[in-house]
């Protein structure tokens, strides 16, 4: 395969942390030709740190350069990942864009059905695939050790987890609070194992009292004045066959654990929990639980990347599609609509 | 206050083990004067083995004594709840019956409205309320420590708890599985933090996968065969005051722990768990946990059973009443409604 | 079938605790007519006791009576396992004889073919067999989850276990120190996995400091002058098909835990570990623990009289038979032959 | 005394980690003076990094110098410690060898004799001996607190340990398998209680079914087709005085723990284990058991490489000396010679 | 010797479930001829339950009476210590009192002057001293394992542990709270370990503030109204030898645990922890902790009645005596004046 | 508020570790100007390292010099606490001067006197008044959480810490021992939670066996002929409104724990332990136990000389003042006058 070329659009941590140098450790495969940012100072201090030879402040600019890539980042702000995404696809570009999908469903099925249109690949950077956890839970899966599921419990918790810096409070940048920022990831794990089916019926509640309130922080203090989202978020999702998920997503909850990023899977052979993974079932006539205690670590962005560049190339990969991320942003505005009620 | 005469209607374990004891514990208030089981062998074996006087098979021939009881401890299959809690009050008498109410919200709304017509007392023995972990529980939150409650997790979950004997899997005598049997329980005392409203969105999902498949069994053997009723419920309730509880049960699913009966809540000012009883919170501008290791043991059937007779003679209780078992049923009825789309 | 009569050999504490009770329980299937003891008042006592019709003092007798037995329990003295059990035999009584079969490998040998010269059933009662560990080791062997089986660590140890009472040290009485009365149970269990094959090499060592020196005792004092029996033994068994035990027992061990009866179980697809039972295996490409947490507790000697009865009556049973008795006294022997060199 | 010149035969990873650094350590005593690898490329690698005058792919020349060395250290392939010791020996240098000794019982014994008659010091490095668990051990053994030693089992297991590097598991290189690259080192630890006697008596199993089978490495992974050593080894000592060992050691081995590397020893008067370190006696007529959480991380290297520096100068060492290490030998050699029966 | 006539005066809890079952578990060298209470109603119960001839209500009676006793147990309320053992000793019988030993020192002094005229055995019922874990400290004190004991700090600690129960409130039949119920205990062993030598400074305080505010408790629940007794008290005792204790008890105290007594003992060679029992020193040249993880149970009221009998039969024993007792007296004055202060 | 010149005065560890970092880390508010320290080198030295543009090893000259510093930072040997401070306070410096204030209590009074008449701040280093679990303690006191304090057990305790380097053991230098390097924080810490009260009765004991006897050291050996200190002081403090402390502090003693730093605080209505902080007291009627899992971990000495220059600018702080630091080493010499007795 010839060598990919490489944008990414956004200057942010996210940037710098974890898609350059994944983007870095794949040179055989990619070459990051380009950083694009609203603030070419960002732009510029990323280039000279990580050799990427261009700095840009404006998109269109680097999508008409001679250096135009064949694909790009889009780690922007969530209001922004429509725009730059559809831009990039009008550019032929593939795009790997940051969770969630979009600000509402109109965006992401508009995003899914161009990227279609122009026969380009669009992802989204779920990352939690690639845990070992849930590599291993897909197997079971597919084995048939769990037999078919039919419930699951999908939990991203934290107790006094509302971040005091970026925009992670601000409704018209994020689209929403715990549930956008943190809720996706799990429900895209758990729609993963469901086949990505479409649910039939969905009830949600949100919250925003401890947000509005203020108090102690545990990732820097927020301002409660400006808090616009929601903190808590719960939802009830049954499917057509009958199976059904309970999503618990909290920024802030009167809870004991820091920080409880987990899925409760129950099959009709076995059940499983994600972290740490075990499996609860029968053998030999007994119940039997199975842990799983040598797991190995593993750089999931390095590896979502590697999928992404896969699903680049024509080839199976794990990667939330265009389409994925499409169902995931209608079930995502489904459950703010319910909970409105 | 005069001694009140009571009979007990059902001659099973629970009559045996929690009611004749619990009454006759309390001979200053209360004296237990007959017994009736369709069974007169049972009834009268149990008549001999407790001093109980008068022992029946036919519980109008008991109504028509010159020993007419003052109230009946109605502990019968579910489905006799209904018809010997009717011709109790007919006849004048108070009333404990065991949960759940009835076998549909119809029976549940008429035995409350023939109590309100009779100027009886009509209560049900959800006994869980008694424990020294819902006391403190309902204290914290009449105390304002809690602040406002929003949501509440409610399990009561077992692995393979599908008792091998009496009706359990019966759906003509139970009225349904898990949730009649073991939900209920947890339901009643959520419902109890929310000054037992009625929810105006429910959605739920049930299933019966591993009890239809046989397996092992750790409360006896069950035959798979003969399995009618759910084996988990998993329901969503929204409040119109935007609380929400979220309810699991299951007399069998494929999970970690044997047995979980438990509370979450979360309220705007302190989080609570049941058992062990722990209060989530901030204190002084940090994060605390509060444990209360010197929780004494009680003998909830015995304060249940106090709860009832204080609430027939007009005092203020917290026994399950009427008007809240009705409530209960049109919930657990909803339940199922929703679960068969 | 018709019921068998059956009768005790020998009035201890084990034909009071252990072998009566079982009988006692199982009326459909067994008659305990008799109790022979040389102490007839050790007899009387018990048959008092326990509501069994004849007491003797004489063997003979009891034979010669109208009563005679169908199957006699020998449950005395080690030394007395081969006289008591010829005779048994010779009388056309089946046999269950307490561990272990015999002072020696001629006496075993002996006893098994005058068995099968009488057609009469002839067991020993390693009622460690019926343990639900050992059942469940047995079937995931049967099931071919643990693969081949190619080495087994056998453990019966203790710290300071010399008992106090009876004539564990006293070896014309009883044989042998910890291997006669302790390591014969383990033993017996791994000869079982190895389809109760028999080594062609075997090594050993015994030791005898501690019981000599004295000491502080967990099961009473020993007199450390007449201890005459080794009170550790370590052996190390390999087969004509390359499996190998390695055997530990002591009475008496400077060691950390009190006691430890266990198997360590090695396969080619997965080990595992008796007390408490656990797998260690690969599954789905990673390394698998795998614990049983709800296996039922059992009255193992009830279980194995049951055995032997279903033996006696041509059934398939996993009692150990005078052939297994044979072979695995011969390994004893072999050991302290080892041992002596 | 004058300062030694040390040369490095062997250019892989213990020599660059373990050897270079600890004679670095200590230029009081020792000078660096060549490294010598058959690839230069590395020899000169590591004499740039570690700063060491000379590099050579050619042993002969580096001994016909200027700067002949007076002591080696042969960190070669297990298969080259024979050749390049008897060089280094013959041009009267003093040799610490990497342990194996050797490849076989003949060379060890000649590489001692040959040391004995150039009256140059020969040891190996057993570097475990320098643990501050061990020493303590030594000590216990050496005030009489444990009493004589009858019995050790010394264990050194890995569940899944095959390295997916290097040679070890091609036997014309390494000698053998489990045995020869980790059993070895506990069974030198072992003999250093034992006064380093010979057994009189051997016995013992080898098996290579995981090896030959593949899997799940925690090593990195092996080639199944390739392995042609052992993966596991279970042998029993018996020594002229009645002592005995029960070696254990794995490549792999379906057991629960990754790493096991642990003596348990038995005296008349105490019991030890090594890691972490503990007695097990009696005192003041109580069994006892006594911890030492306070013992200090030691550089075993460092230490090793000064017990043979002061070995070389005539005093008083607890290295492993060409004598130990030729006995050690012999015992490996008739270990697997049992196991070929 | 000849067997001694017994009688108890004081009819309470300790009579009936210490003092007597250990005097009928030594026919062989007491005889329990008479029972003497206030209350003649309790005398005659207690007499029936455990077949004792004679009941009294008047001690005068009982001393002039045909049985007259040998020895007393003298199992009365505190403030009746002094007069009923006067009156026993007058009457020429050795006397076991309860502790403390009297309301003051001056009656403590008193009476063991009398014990010594009268020729007759006073000794006081501490009976901690006969713990398998007392006892080992002794024994290691006398080993000299420990070396010299310099400091001890003795605690005898509730959370919530005011009895809600007979007098333990009453100063006037008390004596004094915490200190005299609980801390004579703990100071006992404290003195028991230092030759009981008597301090020459005392420094102290006592405090009331949970006791008269009231509250939860776990023992009952007191009237903090009639509280009038130290509900903690803080001592610091220093000896001639420059020994030191400190001394800490409560009935009530705002601490974790609900019920702490404890010696840590610092010597010159080892410190110790009573319960659970352990040493703490050096061995070898390391830090050594030693566990005793094998003491048994023990009937600390019968052995102390044991060693009361030996005394009065002229054997040594570790009964606490009439001089030990009024030291102990003298300390506990010392402390509540040196807190009045 | 302009920028403050500062000097330190002494150039061990704790000035290169803790005041320099500390002051560097404060541009806007102090300017580090000078280090001064008897051997030139070591100024120089830490000069160079840290940027600071001066280095003096005579303190007159720094004084006079055109860079006069308007603080120091005292953090000489204990011996020359009181020359530097009062030399640096002749020259109209703030002095902030290490624990403990001064040889005796005269030096330290006339220290405070000084710093009185020359209008400047004097304070002391004892940085574990900035821990977040003091400051949570010290808030949960001042909202009346606590009720009322009325007695500290005050622990700082090693178990084998005597300092091998250093003039820890020097007593000329040091002035005392265990209570002068270590007793010293936590005595402070408990009279800060006392209103820094003057006890008005001291009872202690100080002891020396281990220190004198040597043996295995934990921070480095130590020369037990030179020890001329304490290596163990226990005291009780009893203040005139009965409030009472319990202080112990040792270099080595025979005890579990290798490092005890710790306050348990009884109070009226909840006690407090220090590490990890927790409350005790009573809550909806029972009894609670509180943690606070969440504190953050604090720069002590950041937040300790940010205290002392918001003093120097008249602003409120908690840094221990000059009349603190005189109380406290009235009594540390009261401590060391009881224990001559």
């Amino acid at each position: 395969m010839p060598i990919l070329k490489a944008a990414i659009i956004g200057g942010g941590h996210i940037a710098d942390q974890n898609h350059i140098p994944a983007l870095k450790a794949l040179p055989e495969r990619v070459e990051l030709v380009a950083i694009c940012s609203r603030d070419i100072q960002k732009a510029r201090a990323l280039a000279d740190k990580h050799h990427i030879p261009l700095a840009y402040n404006n998109a269109a600019e680097m999508f008409d350069s001679d250096s135009k890539p064949d694909l790009i980042i889009n780690c922007t702000a969530n209001n922004l990942h429509y725009p730059f995404t559809v831009q990039a696809l009008e550019n032929n570009c593939h795009v790997l864009c940051e969770k969630p999908p979009a600000m509402n469903a109109a965006q992401a099925v508009e995003m899914a059905d161009l990227a279609q249109k122009k026969g380009k690949v669009l992802a989204y950077n779920f990352q939690l695939r690639q845990t070992p956890e849930y590599s291993l839970l897909k197997r079971s899966l597919e084995s048939g050790r769990l037999g078919e599921i039919y419930h699951i419990k999908a939990n991203f918790l934290r107790r006094r987890g509302i971040p005091g810096w970026g925009n992670f409070t601000n409704k018209s940048i994020q689209g929403g609070g715990a549930l956008m920022d943190l809720g996706v990831h799990v429900l895209d794990l758990a729609l993963g194992l469901l086949d990505y089916g479409e649910p039939d019926r969905i009830i949600a509640n949100t919250y925003d009292f401890i947000g509005k309130a203020g108090g102690k922080g545990l990732m820097g203090s927020w301002d409660a004045e400006k808090f616009e989202v929601e903190d808590a978020c719960f939802a009830h999702l049954s499917f057509p066959n009958n199976a059904s998920i309970t999503l618990s997503t909290s920024f802030a909850l009167n809870t004991k654990i820091q920080k409880n990023v987990n899925l409760e899977v129950f099959g009709t052979k076995a059940g499983a929990v994600l972290n740490p993974f075990a499996l609860y079932s029968e053998m030999e006539g007994e119940l039997v639980d199975m842990e799983f205690p040598h797991l190995e670590e593993t750089d999931i962005q390095f590896k979502n990347t590697v999928a992404f560049l896969d699903f680049c190339e024509g080839k199976r990969s794990n990667i939330c599609d265009a389409k994925q991320g499409a169902i995931l942003q209608k079930i995502v505005e489904a459950i703010y609509k319910s909970a409105e009620k």
